[in-house]
């Protein structure tokens, strides 16, 4: 398979899917809409996913299962729900070889069976809060797919949590927002906007949605996780009530969160240049390969022994690396491979190097190119690996501030749009006004950010507005 | 919700199906043979998933995902496979609002859509081996089903290798049923014999099957994981070919295995007794549980302060602990509640034992009681975990072993199986015979053990045979 990729400045989404298939990230399953995650896309997504259950585990949340299969009953229960989720859901019809007396849905969500099961296990305050995750599969028939990013089904994590008032499950929205901000921000170097949904872009079911909101290498935007304020809809939906303190039953609050394999997609498009992946180092399955440059197989037996010295002093969890000693391919080869996949540092060593006692260490974010002692080594990787992951997050976010624009005017805002990019911009218009914003530009209210403290006048509707907003395209 | 569960001499179904409900392992889901997982239970099935992925990517497997749906047609292309899978299927007939052309079922397991994506990736000898396990749930259209042990839908792993030989297929299989033997004896603590599968009991679609089985409490016996040389029927089924170094095109060798929560019900018949759970300290959500007994408000905080130093020495690895000092339930209750849900030790403190800086642990195995200085509270902890985990092994190899009878003849065969246990007998019969045996007894042989080194006469056919086999009813 050749290693060149389409050129991200060329077209970014033939980029795109040049490099989730060449870097072997995932591939195109039989069934359409489908994808095959390969070990090394999964790898990032176990990263993220270790990262993740360990925020959720420290926040006082417990990981359980749900079943798959949903029966059509439960579905229709909350309106609001069943309206956004029915139309894309995989039906079961028969199982066991006969046509089973109630349709099953295979779960877009697990709101309706996860409330019907809380509906037997809630009974007091004392059984609240209820903190659950869980880590599962889901489909949603998807008309328009692309790898990771719109797949018919996906993995992902869904937390649904319990709570005896309106004020603690608003808080646990806003909890867990805040730590999908932490894992886009601080682990894969994504700055997101966090914000509020406006009710034409809420979750179906929900009070209140909030997100976070990354810039694409193309100036779209890219929703990235959401957390649901649900009020009591689901408890109502499934009669699930609680006795409280002050010994009166009452309905039982809730919230749900979860963020996907979507994510792989947004490191992509996020660090990737023309040579095809960068992956910030906390979530690069590889940190370093190692490429040996050998003529003579007696010069290779002496890098190899050197080589096992050196990785014997790095620590498995602070530097994991590879060696690349095929014989097969050549070493420009292996750096045009190793580079489009991403990993973060590249070490060369050879007859030359041993000699002086140093190694060349390349940066795959710069290019940057380095002669290192070997006795120094360890230190330098780990403060390097640190540096790109700062570095990466940097450039990124100057990217998208760089990209986002404030207007004042609808010629400006379609202007801006129409040429790539994020509007900020002062609000005060309705649902209508946004749905033909969107027909009229194709852009939508990203998010509602949290700060807010500025006084200006709607782009829209010329009205004194205290509200900023974010807009874009999006994925 | 009463604490005391049937006793376990008395109705052994009834008593497994109390203390899964009871210690809130799980719970029955809406769609009949469903199950929900519970934290408590999720906590056991994490630590053996855990443990089991740190062993597979030890000896170089790595993970990714395949998709749920497979086509009907990839069910059908292998013969013994379909004949063996189909008719428990769930089968997905309508997307997106609409009736799809070609049927979808949710996988039973993955051979044939990993297969369809092998024949993609795999070209040469250099893509060989590829070790590639997978995490995910299954769905088998079940009659009779019971929590965590057959259920309709499960979560499993499935590693799917490819390899260039037959006898590196062969390895690969016989590496991984060791390998789960490892889990079951080292980590669950449930001793198993380890053998290959006659024709009648193997995998559809396979050459061999090599299984471990372990005796329940019952004198039943639970097949608790399974690995399979596929040979090349899957390769040819999906045309799976690769260039050798010979420069021919041959067929792929495949292997593939598997382990399930179906382990959790191992876990709780292998060490279960009247009280409920008892659970082995290397796979307990919790090694210890903390119960301060206080009379006054000011003692109980004078004790929580002393828990909070004493804990504070724990490596949380080393010891995962839990505090219950909830005030609405009383010292005794806990202690039931406890011991129910099979926390390995417990850790009494009253102000008696502040004032004697001591404290009182009781090992749920035993119920053995013992007063320990506070000052080596650690290391008295963690050596006590180590003897409970072998003495749960011991007590249970014992059990096992007092209970697999050896027979020479069919009349204290079928004595052996009405009363309960295992039989260990020669055997020279053939597939018409085990069959025979099963009508009539309704034991099949579990397994012939890999290790074979006496010669004897077959009890059912009188002929010499140099096979012994392990025969028993099964769950």
């Amino acid at each position: 398979m050749s290693i060149k990729v389409t050129k991200r400045s060329k077209d970014y989404s033939r980029w795109y899917t040049d490099v989730v298939q060449k870097a072997e990230l995932a591939d195109y399953g039989p069934v359409k809409g489908t994808m095959v995650i390969r070990p090394y896309g999964y790898a990032i997504w176990e990263n993220i996913r270790n990262i993740a259950d360990r925020m959720f585990k420290e926040t006082g949340h417990v990981n359980a299962y749900f079943p798959l299969l949903i029966p059509e009953s439960f579905m229709k229960k909350e309106a609001e729900h069943v309206e956004g989720f029915a139309p894309e859901c995989a039906v079961v019809t028969h199982g066991g070889g006969k046509k089973l007396d109630e349709p099953l849905y295979i779960r877009p969500t697990s709101e309706t069976i996860i409330w019907s099961m809380y509906k037997k296990w809630i009974n007091s305050y004392r059984d609240l809060p209820l903190l659950i995750n869980q880590w599962a599969n889901v489909v949603r028939w998807e008309m328009r797919t692309r790898l990771f990013l719109r797949t018919t089904e996906f993995l992902w994590q869904e937390g649904h949590t319990a709570h005896s008032s309106y004020e603690e499950a608003e808080a646990e929205a806003r909890k867990m927002i805040e730590i999908y901000r932490q894992i886009a921000e601080d682990y894969m170097a994504m700055p997101v906007y966090v914000g509020k949904k406006t009710d034409a872009e809420k979750f179906a079911g929900a009070v209140y949605t909030y997100t976070i909101e990354a810039m694409m290498g193309d100036k779209k935007a890219l929703q990235s996780g959401t957390s649901h304020n649900l009020g009591q809809n689901f408890a109502k939906a499934f009669d699930v009530t609680f006795l409280s303190r002050e010994n009166k039953q009452e309905y039982v609050y809730a919230t749900s969160w979860g963020i996907s394999t979507r994510l792989v997609g947004g490191v992509i498009m996020t660090h990737g240049d023309d040579k095809g992946l960068i992956l910030p180092p906390q979530i690069a399955p590889y940190h370093l390969v190692i490429v040996p440059i050998w003529r003579t197989a007696e010069q290779k037996k002496q890098l190899m022994e050197e080589v096992a010295k050196i990785t014997h002093q790095f620590n498995k969890e602070d530097v994991r690396y590879i060696i690349d000693d095929n014989e097969q391919t050549s070493p420009g080869w292996k750096f045009n491979q190793w580079e489009m996949k991403g990993v973060p540092l590249r070490m060369e060593i050879g007859p030359k190097d041993l000699e002086n006692n140093q190694v060349v260490l390349v940066r795959r974010d710069t290019g940057e190119k380095q002669f290192i002692p070997t006795e120094n080594l360890f230190s330098v990787i780990t403060g390097l690996l640190e540096e790109i992951q700062n570095s990466l997050f940097q450039r990124a976010l100057e990217f998208r501030d760089r990209n986002t624009h404030e207007v004042d005017n609808y010629a400006d805002f379609k202007k801006i749009i129409e040429s790539g990019g994020f509007v900020k911009a002062f609000w005060a218009g309705d649902g209508q006004m946004e749905a033909m914003i969107q027909e009229q530009t194709g852009a939508t209210i990203r998010c509602i950010p949290f700060k807010q403290d500025q006084q200006g006048t709607c782009f829209y509707t010329g009205k004194p507005s205290g509200t900023i907003a974010i807009f874009a395209k999006s994925y």
